[in-house]
C-alpha cells in the first residue's frame, strides 16, 4: 500500500459569500490547491467533493460531474461523499482509500458549503437532517437543543462552570485574528460570550459556530505521483485517517458526555500512523459548540474525562502550550461551513506543519490531528498529518 | 492489490413500499445481503451508502451512520455517496476502492431511495438536480425533456424509426414478468407504449423508467476475508469497477447520440478486467429512458455507433442472443430507485452468474457488465463481473 501525501492545499475565505455560487466556490478553491501543488489540471484522476446539503439549499446535486466540468475536465472520476457535518473529513477517508487502493495516483477532494443565500434559506431545516427526521426532528428539536442537552450533562457530570467552558470560544477567536481565512477575525471577551443571548439554554449565541459559505480543497497523491512534483523543503504526509461512527440518536446513548465514535477513529488512525496523543504537536477539533471542543480533546486522548475544560484555563491550548488547539480560530472564529468544515481543519493543520500558520505558528510543529463530527456525534472522522521533510 | 468478491447480495422488490421507511428499506436489504454471504453483522467494517435524495425528499441525510446504528453496528466506518442517479454504482466503486485499498477486508454497500411517499412528494424537483440549478432547472426544463432532445438527436441522426427504439421496453418488461424483484411484472405490447401519453415529444410514458421505492445490498470481501466464508459452488469477483464524468450539461455537448462517460468507464473497466465486449454474457444497462438502452449498448462497444437498435429486432439482447441484455426487466420494468439502481443491476448479474436468474437464465454466463448513470450521463460508473469458480 502507497503511502498518502498532501501535495497542495486551497480555501476560499469564509464568508457570506452573496457573490459567488457553490461551483464558483469549489472551482476557486480546486485551482488553488491543484497550483499549490504545482500541478496541472490535467493531473487530477479522481475528485471527492465533500457537502452535506446542496440538494436541499441549492437545488443542486452531482456535485462531482458538475465541478469535474467546471474545471474543464470532465472524463475524471468524481463523486460526493456525505457524512453530516464531517462530510468533509469523509470526503478526505474516501480519497486516501482510493489512493491507498493504487487505482488512483493522484486525486482531488474538495469540501463545500453554502449556508447563506440559498433557494431554500432554512439552515436550521437542513442541520437537523443530521439527526433523526422520524424520531427527534419531527419533535421540533433543533440541532442546537441537541447540543444543549449535552451541555447540561456534562456541567452536572463534571462540576464544570459554563464560564470555563465558554471560554473555548474566546480562545477561538483570539486566533481567528491573525487568519485570513476566517469568517470572524475578531477578538471576543468572556463578558461578551456570556452576555449573549442564549440560543438554546445554556447555550448561548457567542458559543455556536456560525453559519457561513466556503470551500476548501486538497490535491492527494501517492509515492509514484509525488516523483512527478517539484521538490518541496516540506513535504506532508497522509499518515492516518479514520472515520468511526456512534449509536446515531443523543437519546438512545447511556453517556451524553463522551462521543465513542471520537474514541474509536482516534485510536484507529493513532495506530496507523505510529503515533499517540503525546507526539500531537497541533490539534484541530470540531467545536461547533464550545462544549464539544472539551468533550473532543477527551475523547481524542488530550485529557481525562472531565478535566479537559481546564486545559483552557490552564493555558495548554495555546500555541505554545502542551495541545495547541484550533490555532487559526476552529469553527467558531474561522467558521464553518458543515461539508466543508472538515477539509478546512486539514488546510489549517498543513498550514502548520509546512510552518506557514503566520503569527499562529506552533514552532517546530510536526504531527498535526483534524477531528471532524457529523451529527451529535453520529459520525467521526480522525486524520494525522505529518510532516516528512 | 487485493481482487475483491461479491460475498453477498440482497434487495428488496422495488414497489411502492407505503408501510416501509428508508431506515426499513436499508435495513432489510443488507441483513439479507450479510445473511447470503453466512456473515455476522459484526463481519461488517464500512458501510457505503448510494443515495440520491434522501435530504430533499425525506428530511434525512447522514445515511450512514442512521444504517450503521439500526443495523446494531454502530462503530463501524460509514459514509454516503452521490452521483445522482449513479449513485448506487458510485458506491459500489467507492467500496471498491475500500477493500482494494487493504484498510477494510468486509464491506457493505447499500443503495437506496424512496420516491413515492416522501416529506416532499416532487420526485420531479427531486431529479431536476442531476442536472444544473442555475443554468437549466430554473427554465423550467425537465429530466424527462432533456432526454427527449436525446431522443430527438439520435432518431434524425442515425435515421432510426422511434418504434424500433421502443421496443426496447417491451423488451424489459417480458423479462420481469420472471423476476420477483420487479415493480412491473407484465408484459406490454409495443402497440400499448406507442399509444401511451407523450410525457416530453417524442419520449412515451410506457418508454420511462416508473417511480419508485427500494433498496439493494452488497457485501464485499477481500482475498483474506474470503478464507472465512463457508464454500460456495460459484464465487463472484468485481474485476473491474470505474467511474467516469462528461460535460455536465446536454447543452454543452456537440454530440448528444453518444455518452463519453460510457466510452471512458467501459474501456477502463474492460482493461482492468482483461475482457472485451465479445467475452461480455450478460448485460445491464441504465435505460431510464428507451433511447437510452440503445444509445448505452453502442458506447458499451456491443454495436456500431447508430446500430444499437437493430440488436432488438434482430433478437441479440434475449437470453440466447449474443448481447443478453436488462435480463431481469432493466430500469423500465424492474424498477429505478434512483441511487439503489446501480446496485440492483449488479445484484441482476450476480443472480446470472450464479445460475440463479430462474427462467431468464443465461446459460453458463461467466462475466456481466453493469452500467449505470448519473443526469444525462454527466456521471457512468461500469462495473464488470466475472464466474471466478
Amino acid at each position: 500500500m502507497s503511502r498518502v501525501y498532501v501535495a497542495g492545499v486551497g480555501a476560499t475565505r469564509i464568508d457570506e459569500h452573496w457573490d459567488k455560487s457553490l461551483r464558483d466556490l469549489m472551482v476557486e478553491a480546486s485551482l488553488k490547491a491543484i497550483n499549490d501543488a504545482g500541478l496541472s489540471r490535467r493531473d487530477i484522476e479522481a475528485i471527492f467533493v465533500g457537502n452535506m446539503s446542496s440538494g436541499y439549499l441549492q437545488g443542486q446535486e452531482h456535485l462531482g460531474s458538475l465541478l469535474a466540468t467546471w474545471l474543464g475536465i470532465p472524463g475524471v472520476a468524481a463523486s460526493k461523499v456525505e457524512a453530516a457535518c464531517a462530510s468533509g473529513g469523509a470526503a478526505v477517508h474516501n480519497a486516501f482509500l482510493a489512493v491507498k487502493s493504487g487505482v488512483y495516483d493522484c486525486v482531488l477532494v474538495v469540501g463545500v458549503e453554502k449556508l447563506t443565500d440559498a433557494v431554500t434559506s432554512d439552515a436550521t431545516s437542513a442541520l437537523i437532517m443530521a439527526e433523526d427526521q422520524e424520531y427527534i426532528a419531527f419533535t421540533g428539536f433543533s440541532f442546537v437543543a441537541l447540543n444543549a442537552l449535552v451541555y447540561k450533562a456534562y456541567m452536572k457530570k463534571y462540576r464544570a462552570r459554563q464560564e470555563e467552558i465558554a471560554s473555548f470560544a474566546v480562545h477561538d477567536h483570539k486566533y481567528a485574528v491573525n487568519n485570513p481565512l476566517a469568517q470572524y477575525p475578531r477578538l471576543i471577551s468572556l463578558e461578551e460570550v456570556m452576555r449573549s443571548p442564549v440560543v438554546a439554554d445554556p447555550v448561548r449565541l457567542l458559543e455556536s459556530a456560525p453559519l457561513g459559505d466556503g470551500s476548501a480543497a486538497l490535491v492527494l497523491c501517492s509515492e509514484n505521483k509525488l516523483k512527478e512534483l517539484r521538490d518541496r523543503d516540506v513535504l506532508v504526509e497522509l499518515a492516518g485517517s479514520s472515520i468511526s461512527t456512534e449509536i446515531f440518536s443523543v437519546h438512545d446513548r447511556t453517556d451524553l458526555t463522551t462521543i465513542g465514535a471520537s474514541v474509536k477513529a482516534s485510536r484507529k488512525a493513532y495506530a496507523m500512523a505510529g503515533v499517540e496523543p503525546k507526539d500531537v504537536d497541533v490539534v484541530e477539533v470540531h467545536d461547533a459548540f464550545t462544549v464539544l471542543g472539551v468533550i473532543h480533546l477527551e475523547d481524542l486522548g488530550f485529557a481525562e474525562k472531565g478535566a479537559g475544560w481546564r486545559l483552557l484555563s490552564e493555558g495548554q491550548l495555546e500555541k505554545d502550550g502542551d495541545v495547541p488547539t484550533n490555532t487559526m480560530g476552529g469553527l467558531k472564529a474561522q467558521g464553518h461551513p458543515v461539508g466543508a468544515t472538515g477539509v478546512y481543519q486539514i488546510y489549517d493543520v498543513v498550514a502548520q506543519l509546512r510552518g506557514e500558520a503566520g503569527k499562529n505558528q506552533v514552532d517546530g510543529a510536526e504531527v498535526g490531528l483534524a477531528q471532524n463530527v457529523g451529527g451529535v456525534g453520529g459520525t467521526v472522522t480522525v486524520h494525522i498529518l505529518r510532516r516528512v521533510r
